[in-house]
């Protein structure tokens, strides 16, 4: 078996409000540089080796296709008239490959994540593109290391057969409570959808067909166009009639052939400012310094400071400080999910500039 | 009985630490303008009918003169050549009185305090000059309205023969531990001792001759050139030689004649940033804010945010945020006495620049 042709498809439409005020409309959490580089720089230098560079492609909305052109000169970007959640965007993705490589693999990832073990990673991808190879629609799943609510779990079943490192998926299943999640965790056979996915395109496009009718109806008239001058023109014309739905919840629950090879490789979704400790390490004291700290009897606060401008700390515990140029946040660790919250108030207060 | 010719000297030599980072050894308190104008105005300005604009004197080190003669051009600025406490410096503004006017009444204020009704404190300070004129040593006492521990207090004696406003004072006590300052609160005969002071001049020098002979002596050879060209240059060659002591320890502590001008006037000494609430209006959900804040599901803080950089809180409470051009304090409000040990911390780690 030769190696199969790959096209990595880069999702960076992502809108998230979870890291304001480091992210805002206009920069996303996938442009942030967290540890080093911009999040989506780090996930393109993260696939280097596994395709060629001209067929990697960048997907995302058109206010951000200048900056992404900026930050990635030498990869395509493809720009989504409106958002449309990941099935369309892997759809559109996926007829160009085909029109390109009949043999095409797609390889989907997330933009905004955090891979502590990149060479794990790019192991495990080559597996999963082998496998999608051969047909299947092949997913990335993540050994849980806590009992998580936020993630969706995969429930691996049977070894596939001459491929060890891979399994037949029993189920998707969605985001469980909390006792669920500790039963996962503890029974060893359920992963997190990390939602990093390998398939044939030619195969996505089959599923999508089958399950996703309305997508596919959308799909259609851009495929024709596809080799075309009028490209772009289907595209802006016929990608906004697509329904708005994932790539899990349109084909990945549905489809009978989808595997998945675990991987272990220090992944995080970054869902939070709480999840900085897992891509920063903490101090002593438990916490997680961005920039010039000074604790003094504080403890396992996350801290995001200004270059130049420290913060001072005295007998705070488990608190998010953000600190940037034109607002500032101090957020309760365990309510670092309602940060999204300040979002929507500063909106109705008229203060959108700061969003 | 004619009025006394008032000389106002208002101490302005501070350099807290508390405050931090809004206040800098550049910028002590004295000069931050927590409510509207910088402090040290406000207290001028508060004396507004008790003397003449320039029998006024503000003394402070050399570091801030200029800043004040901007601040205060029509006042008399006396530079301290070096921090030697209060009773050194009331007792050099007393020479200057007395030699201008020998029955002149020295009325010293600090610089750093609020005051919610400027009325009802100037009506204190028209008694107490009354009463000074006579030769009594008085000061102004506060009634306190909780169980303060960070604050000497005055044990009041009997009312003073046709002056049913003043009494005499029977002692000068120290800083209490918690129960005795709830002894106190209970027992309504105390008050605290709010550093504000009424004296005939000669009285004061007569008084720290007795009971402060170093002080006594490191300003004789000032005294004897109070009027002449050799003033300032025998201040800078004398002045230093006095010990550093306080005009309570000095003096009141010790004199025979002391009387206390009870006085009912929102007076707050601002002694740390939780000290704001006593002179900012606190939101339905405790929190004080100055500048614009967003307090989701958060109580009971106080947030100074800069001007056009608006605070986000999410689920915080009881903590202090001070925002700044080049640094940021977070502090758990019961702990605001130890901003001071930011302080320390930022100079021991060489960040004087911050300090």
């Amino acid at each position: 078996m030769t190696t199969p042709r790959v096209f990595p498809l880069v999702l960076a439409g992502g809108s998230g409000t979870r890291f304001w005020p480091l992210s805002r409309k206009s920069r996303p959490k996938q442009f942030l540089s967290l540890v080093d580089r911009p999040l989506v720089v780090e996930t393109v230098a993260r696939l280097e080796g596994l395709c060629a560079r001209a067929d990697l492609a960048v997907i995302a909305g058109e206010e951000h296709e200048a900056e992404l052109r900026r930050l990635l000169p030498e990869v395509a970007i493809l720009v989504e008239p409106a958002a449309r959640g990941t099935a369309p965007a892997i759809g559109l993705a996926a007829l160009r490959a085909v029109a390109a490589d009949p043999d095409a693999v797609l390889l989907v990832l997330p933009s905004d994540h955090a891979i502590g073990d990149p060479g794990a990673f790019r192991r495990a991808l080559r597996q999963a593109i082998d496998l999608a190879a051969e047909g299947d629609l092949v997913t990335l799943g993540i050994p849980p290391t806590r009992p998580e609510t936020g993630f969706g779990y995969i429930r691996v079943g049977e070894p596939l057969a001459g491929r060890p490192f891979a399994h037949r998926v029993r189920a998707f299943v969605e985001k469980p409570d909390r006792a669920t999640a500790e039963r996962y965790l503890e029974a060893g056979s359920y992963l997190w959808n990390a939602g990093v996915f390998a398939f044939r395109a030619d195969r996505i496009l089959e599923e999508i067909a089958a399950h996703a009718p309305e997508v596919h109806a959308a799909l259609a008239p851009i495929r024709a166009a596809v080799d075309g001058p009028d490209f772009e023109a289907a595209v802006r014309a016929h990608f906004p009639r697509a329904p708005t739905i994932s790539i899990d919840y349109a084909v990945m629950e549905k489809s009978a052939r989808i595997a998945v090879v675990p991987c272990d490789c220090g992944w995080s979704d970054l869902g939070t400012f709480a999840a900085l400790e897992e891509i920063v390490a903490a101090d002593a004291a438990g916490n997680v310094v961005s920039g010039e700290a000074f604790a003094i009897d504080s403890r396992r606060n996350v801290v995001w400071a200004r270059p130049g401008k420290p913060i001072a700390l005295v007998g705070c515990e488990d608190l998010i400080v953000v600190d940037t140029e034109d607002a500032l946040l101090v957020c309760r660790r365990d309510r670092a999910q309602e940060v999204r919250k300040v979002v929507e108030t500063l909106e109705r207060a008229g203060r959108g500039d700061l969003v």
